[in-house]
């Protein structure tokens, strides 16, 4: 066994992993930094999808780059820890044991099957989408060769992925349970859009069915088709089970370490364990949503790298308080030529939640006038506390710029601002880029939500 | 004389105008609200360089809609108020008096042109840009037939119809007196790299001149050419003099209405002058800046909205809290396929007024992994307060989503939100719309800030 020694382990290479090496090296840099991680090559999770259509084309487009963490001193080290002794603080690996004295979990998060379908993944054809190279790449060798893909599940990577595919020139077929698309993240008006979109660039949508079973070829091999709960039966070459994903902990576990709601390993504010020496970052650690302070499901590589940055400068005492509590879901993607972003507590999950809301729209132009060359309907929902109309909540629909938009109303959310500031914001309108300053659609959401309170006291 | 009755009379069709007059109806709506405009129609102020080229090519194109003021029931009245009786609460036009309780002055501002400069504005082919279609369309019909255009100062309205002038096939030329263009919103390191897109798409740039002659045809009648403080003489046979506005102040320091720095009308923080019966917002309203709280020449569509917002709702009493003290210049632009933008001080500004800042940069992609299709370098520097880290200011450079991503930044002004918050900010990251969750450039600016301020420490 070779013996390391370190002043600070992280395991895991993705987006928390990363995050918190740099941030430790930069907080730390007199302490040795040592990743270990499982792959040589990393793949950028989020853009996973892209690999399988024209936009990318191959892993080999999706590799995360390491060199800030290699210009900065901190080491690499390919492997997999198997054990971990709390007490003497030591990791082993197949072939080395690593000292250290502060540990950052950063294991991330693997696919979810449900059980009833598990006995399917060891027909050839049926994939789940790990952030993993090499089995990415099989993946997308056996699909670039076949044609009906079928895609089970409507979060965001099953979306994004039936648009890359549909694009390529696939026949895709997207089956959910759920009532809409991206549920978690969209209120049913926005989330239809989103699937007109998607149906008319040619993608084929079965909602509100489950895939109850999946069918082999006589061969007992290779996957022939699909059945629904409806009874209905699709034929599918492929089937990709995009029906989320759960905490990788196995590691965790074995060693004793405590886990939070969901399977995640439970930490405090600044990401410590019950065990002050060791931290987690990420989607393997238990997280709790900021608006309702339930446990919260949502894995995001932005709230990864937020979770790292704060694990990374707290290792040796607290350097800065933390800027948020709790996970603000916020995501974009982009439909067809359409940005969908949603950011905090939709509608239904404030109403479900119980939480004494007010909404307000506003439908304008993304380019003022609204004659520029290529402008595009622009669509923003805010919600807001009908007491004291702090914002809790926003979806917006429009051009690529929807994407950063979004960020204004998570930095909104995160900072308790409410309506009546939002109200008078002053904004830069320009009109190749922005909409109207006359009717900025953010603005404009604030005072209908403004008027909906007053409407209601 | 027709006699007019109304409780709330708005001088000014422009941005400032229409929102005073939407926000009071909206919020007072047993009160007649009134609208005097000098025009049937309205252009829309930031688009107008947009329509000298192929992007609008008409003022037909760039129109401010009005149809939501008509159905929310306001009135409109086209004419021009010559005199103010203050304490009759009076105004009137050549045909009518308009007996009014409340007053808002909306009235703009008109182009400034240097005393050595005024000479020439008699010569053909000399203008200045107003907000005045008529105007305009003379302006435009007149440039359509010529090719050599000189166009005096490099801010925001020059560089703009340079840039549009250029693409539709002009010769264009562009003498700033600066050291860089758009020298109010950029520092020098920012500014020259648009200079150089300007100049790479076929503008040509004489800086650090100055006309100081435009020379006439031997007809006497006819602009030949510009003589500039160097020596050089420049032919050209339209030369548009984009050297600044200055608000319109005419009628009220006809009827007696106290002014403030820099000519424009001096009001408190809720838009009020002295007599709190009459409100002023917009460009022809004395401004501060939010930051140095020195007097400001900023004007800004933007900014005259959301001083429309806190006076329409401050006309009979104060509604809501004024969201911000002073105005953020907040500027966005596309320079080639490239955009700029701006919000709060400028490094420069910064240290010239004695403010003691850290400033961070980061340099990334505006795509994550920086493989995907069209993905754009993207530049970020905060300016930031040495001591406490609050941001004060920030420029950015990369694609279209810039002109969103300011208003991040903008908000972060707005909201005194300091670099420590930022650190951990979360952010929605999505490989077509955004730059990586690990290094979003928003956030590892305000990191590079905070190692500024440990260093100096």
């Amino acid at each position: 066994m070779g013996k390391v020694n370190c002043d600070v382990l992280v395991i895991g290479g993705g987006p928390a992993g990363g995050v918190s090496a740099v941030t430790a090296k930069m907080n730390y840099p007199q302490k040795e930094v040592l990743v270990i991680r499982e792959f040589e090559k990393q793949l950028v999770p989020c853009a996973i999808p892209y690999i399988f259509g024209k936009t990318l084309g191959s892993t080999e487009k999706d590799i995360a780059p390491c060199g800030m963490a290699t210009d900065m001193g901190i080491s690499t080290l390919i492997g997999k820890v198997n054990d971990l002794d709390q007490e003497n603080k030591i990791a082993y690996t197949d072939t080395d044991e690593i000292s250290f004295d502060k540990l950052i979990f950063a294991t991330g998060s693997e696919p979810f099957v449900h059980d009833s379908l598990k006995h399917a993944l060891t027909l050839k054809g049926v994939f789940t989408i790990p952030k993993n190279k090499i089995f990415i790449d099989e993946v997308k060798a056996y699909i670039d060769v076949k044609n009906e893909i079928l895609i089970v599940g409507s979060g965001f990577i099953g979306i994004e992925m039936a648009l890359e595919l549909s694009e390529a020139g696939k026949s895709v077929t997207v089956v959910s349970a759920s009532k809409h698309i991206l549920k978690h993240s969209f209120d049913r008006e926005l989330a239809n859009q989103a699937k007109d979109l998607m149906v008319a660039a040619g993608v084929n949508y079965i909602g509100k069915d489950r895939v109850i079973e999946i069918l082999a070829n006589d061969d007992n091999n290779s996957v022939k088709a699909v059945k629904l709960l409806s009874g209905k039966v699709v034929d599918a070459e492929v089937v990709i089970l995009a029906t989320g994903y759960k905490p990788n902990t196995d590691l965790a576990k074995k060693a004793g370490i405590s886990l939070g709601h969901y399977g995640g390993i439970w930490v405090d504010e600044y990401m410590r364990t019950k065990n002050h020496d060791i931290f987690a970052v990420g989607d393997c650690s238990a997280r709790r949503d900021f608006i309702t302070k339930d446990s919260s499901k949502v894995m995001l590589a932005s709230t990864s790298a937020a979770e790292g940055r704060v694990a990374g400068s707290a290792l040796y005492g607290i350097k800065y308080l933390k800027g948020f509590s709790g996970t603000i879901a916020i995501f974009s993607t982009l439909v067809a030529k359409t940005a969908f972003s949603s950011a905090g507590v939709t509608e239904e999950q404030a109403k479900s939640s119980g939480i004494d809301i007010v909404v307000g729209t506003f439908s304008g132009m993304n380019r003022h006038p609204g004659t520029i060359p290529g402008a595009q309907k622009q669509f923003v929902k805010l919600i807001a506390m009908k007491n004291g109309g702090q914002i809790i909540g926003g979806q917006i629909i429009g051009g690529n710029e929807t994407g950063e938009m979004i960020n204004i109303v998570g930095l909104m959310i995160e900072s308790a601002i409410n309506v009546y500031k939002i109200r008078s914001m002053q904004v830069a309108t320009q009109p190749m880029l922005t909409a109207a300053p006359t009717n900025y659609p953010i603005v404009m959401a604030a005072i209908m939500a403004i008027k909906e309170i007053e409407n209601k006291s």
